[in-house]
């Protein structure tokens, strides 16, 4: 009977111990969808960094304001940490104009690769051969290649319910095809943007850049302005296309990630991470790419706070530099915790635009995705029913290679990332306060649980 | 042996059956993803019939557009159902000034409730007090109300995840509260706006209209201008506002609902109704309440051609006239079923915004419901893990008073709905074409299995 009675007394604990923390999770959310602070912080990021990609004097602003923001909330610490960045800069707006005998003249709106050489001041003309992919760009050989401009033209697969697997489709084109192009002769490439979108903006995005060469001028070209030069193409296939870019690659210059930390009260050499990269491309004010991701890690911070809820472990938001190039903030960061001798427990990460929640992508071992698929419950609430093993965020995963730890990655709605994505539409107004703050929630729930529970192995 | 051999044929077949369903589901996902023919037809509505509120021109030409749309299809039936609806009419742009002799005078935005009496060509000025909700106003009495424009300021209650309850959280100020106002004597009401955004756009919506009265005039006030107005209050309460709205009841007129068939090839007696509203506020353009609804059901039908997917059951895309204010299409919808002696099986209804969707709300018997909820891994790989007992759409309900019969509404994110929603900036730009062609698949798919495995008892 005694014993009956202490394992109902321990099931019963076990109960009251769950209904506390859903409430600690509750209270969590409810605080995050009454609170603009995050959303108008990323607002003031987009009015004064537009264009912040690494090296740029925007970014340099950016380290300011969060470095700022943070302060000014009274953190238990907030620093810098000093890396090198690589500085890409486009240069003058581009000029891409079809020039035909047959259909006149007309210009396309086109955004220079990131790492994309320039054609130089004069601009090069050429014929335009259109593919469907590297495949059959190769397949044709250098003898139609040279001196020609490529243009990749397989469009983005919209049957996927993940727009992510869409992207996947058709993203080679953007990041080997211009490289591909060049070593079979070709003068430049054209590549359609991997957009979900049909409207004028063009979506860049990085390119291979080889050191040994050849590398040769690209461009994205917006998917109306790809139809269009398609269509023409057929009409004339002797078109040629003007085009002119001059981006430039200066030496590496120095730049920041922006760290915030809270202190744990238990364990404060254990360290967990959530973070967002702060640098976006050039082209665009980057509100879903990757500011809320930033604004939301910071937000988390101020939950934990606002809501008077101690970590055991210091929670560090993290505002990593130089995501779009070369990830330089990622590893700088885990090179630094390895140097420093740091414990890390747990990462994660918000760069999939700031829509509404739906789960969380974990990369763990088996026990550790399983600890974290059991807390689903939680979430169900909140509409979060996706707890999957799968990568977790490029600026995180560098810590994988110096410590045995569990990372995910903030699982978002993905209809509409790629309308924005890498694009000077990605703006302010299209983030949705309470769809952006779901995803701070969700971020701090998750950071509360496995820290108060002492879930990780 | 034989007996085993026979149980794993049946469970073989069984398996292949849930398969060949799934690459049904599927075909229709990846279509719906592919088309934007829906969309362009939202497009074509939001752009050609901006404010169409039942009784209006606007609803006259939403009306032929529907009707040329689905004619144009080639379906096997397309025919109106003539209705009467109340003719409701705003008059002028609404005016609503502050004066105040020490903060000087400015203009807010307003918009006239729907079935509210106007102030008449001179309009009206009047003290205002401030209440947060039809209690506290009651509480007051007739002594400090009288004579005095009551302003209901309780906020939409942001802290829960479902903003239908934030909706409801506020929205009996909206319907009730001016009727309770003119009976303690007050000589108008100025309503906080039922929305969760913060911005200057006024959401209107019916208020109640007592045919004994007393009737005042009442209008929606945007956030900021409650803000504002609340602020304005504190520094200086004898402020006087002054109102002039123009709005008009007029006689009962001619209207229809819009209906598109699909024959059944088995039991083309047995109905299958999915529908959205064809009226939208005066103020708005509609595009998610409900154009896009509308648009969602024609290509339901839609898909079901294009994948050659042959229905048991007839098919009915129904544009149901007159939901925002008497509800007077749905009603004769399930009217015009009886007195035909129609037979249905199933409807549903899409009325919460072009959004993701994400399940599936039933109202049906214990045993339809555990049907329903037992098809939720078909919908898995989309999204859609909520598929609940709840009401279903005010369209489709009234068939319930004559059919016993399953009904369901689909429920999508509901983030954003209450941004948009009865105002001037639920515009075509706001529908994105992924999430609302993702609500299409989903009542296409729904109907699909419940149709061809004669699911429903």
């Amino acid at each position: 009977m005694r014993k009956v009675i202490f394992i109902l007394s321990f099931l019963l604990l076990g109960v009251l111990q769950v209904r506390a923390q859903q409430e600690i999770v509750n209270a969590i959310f409810s605080e995050a969808l009454s609170s603009d602070v995050a959303h108008e912080n990323l607002r003031l990021l987009c009015e004064t960094t537009e264009g912040r990609i690494a090296g740029s004097s925007a970014s340099v602003r950016a380290v300011e304001l969060t470095h700022r923001i943070m302060k000014e909330m009274g953190l238990d610490s907030v620093y810098l940490q000093e890396i090198m960045v690589p500085k890409w800069v486009r240069g003058e707006r581009e000029i891409a104009r079809m020039n035909s005998l047959l259909l006149g003249d007309m210009n396309l709106n086109v955004s220079a690769l990131g790492l994309s050489v320039g054609t130089g001041q004069d601009g090069l003309s050429a014929r335009v051969i259109e593919v469907q992919g590297i495949d059959e760009l190769e397949e044709m050989g250098r003898e139609q290649v040279e001196g020609k401009i490529v243009f990749f033209n397989r469009p983005f697969d919209q049957t996927h319910y993940h727009t992510f697997r869409g992207y996947g489709s058709a993203v080679d084109q953007r990041y080997s095809g211009p490289h591909a192009a060049a070593k079979l002769g070709a003068v430049a490439a054209v590549v359609r943007s991997v957009t979900s979108a049909a409207h004028d903006f063009p979506h860049t995005g990085v390119t291979f850049f080889s050191e040994e060469g050849p590398n040769v001028p690209a461009v994205a070209v917006s998917t109306l302005g790809a139809d269009l030069l398609s269509q023409w193409l057929k009409e004339d296939p002797s078109l040629s296309l003007f085009l002119r870019t001059t981006c430039e690659q200066f030496p590496d210059t120095i730049s920041w990630n922006v760290v915030g930390e809270i202190r744990g009260s238990k364990y404060p050499n254990e360290i967990i991470t959530v973070g967002g990269h702060l640098d976006a491309w050039d082209n665009s004010p980057g509100a879903h790419d990757d500011g809320a991701g930033c604004m939301q890690s910071i937000e988390v911070l101020r939950l934990f706070r606002e809501l008077s809820i101690q970590p055991k472990r210091t929670i560090r938001a993290v505002m990593f530099m130089d995501e779009e190039i070369a990830q330089r903030g990622g590893q700088a960061y885990a090179e630094y915790a390895r140097l420093k001798e740091e414990s890390h427990y747990f990462a994660i990460e918000s760069d999939r635009g700031a829509y509404t929640p739906r789960g969380f992508s974990i990369d763990a071992t088996p026990e550790n995705l399983a600890v974290i698929q059991s807390l689903q419950p939680f979430f169900a609430p909140y509409g979060m029913h996706e707890f999957f093993a799968g990568g977790s965020g490029v600026d995180i995963e560098p810590l994988k290679n110096h410590f045995n730890m569990t990372l995910a990655g903030l699982v978002t709605d993905s209809q509409r990332y790629f309308d924005v994505h890498h694009s000077g539409n990605d703006t302010f107004d299209q983030v949705n306060r309470r769809e952006m703050q779901l995803g701070s929630a969700a971020m701090a729930a998750i950071i509360y649980l496995i820290d108060a529970l002492d879930l990780l192995k």
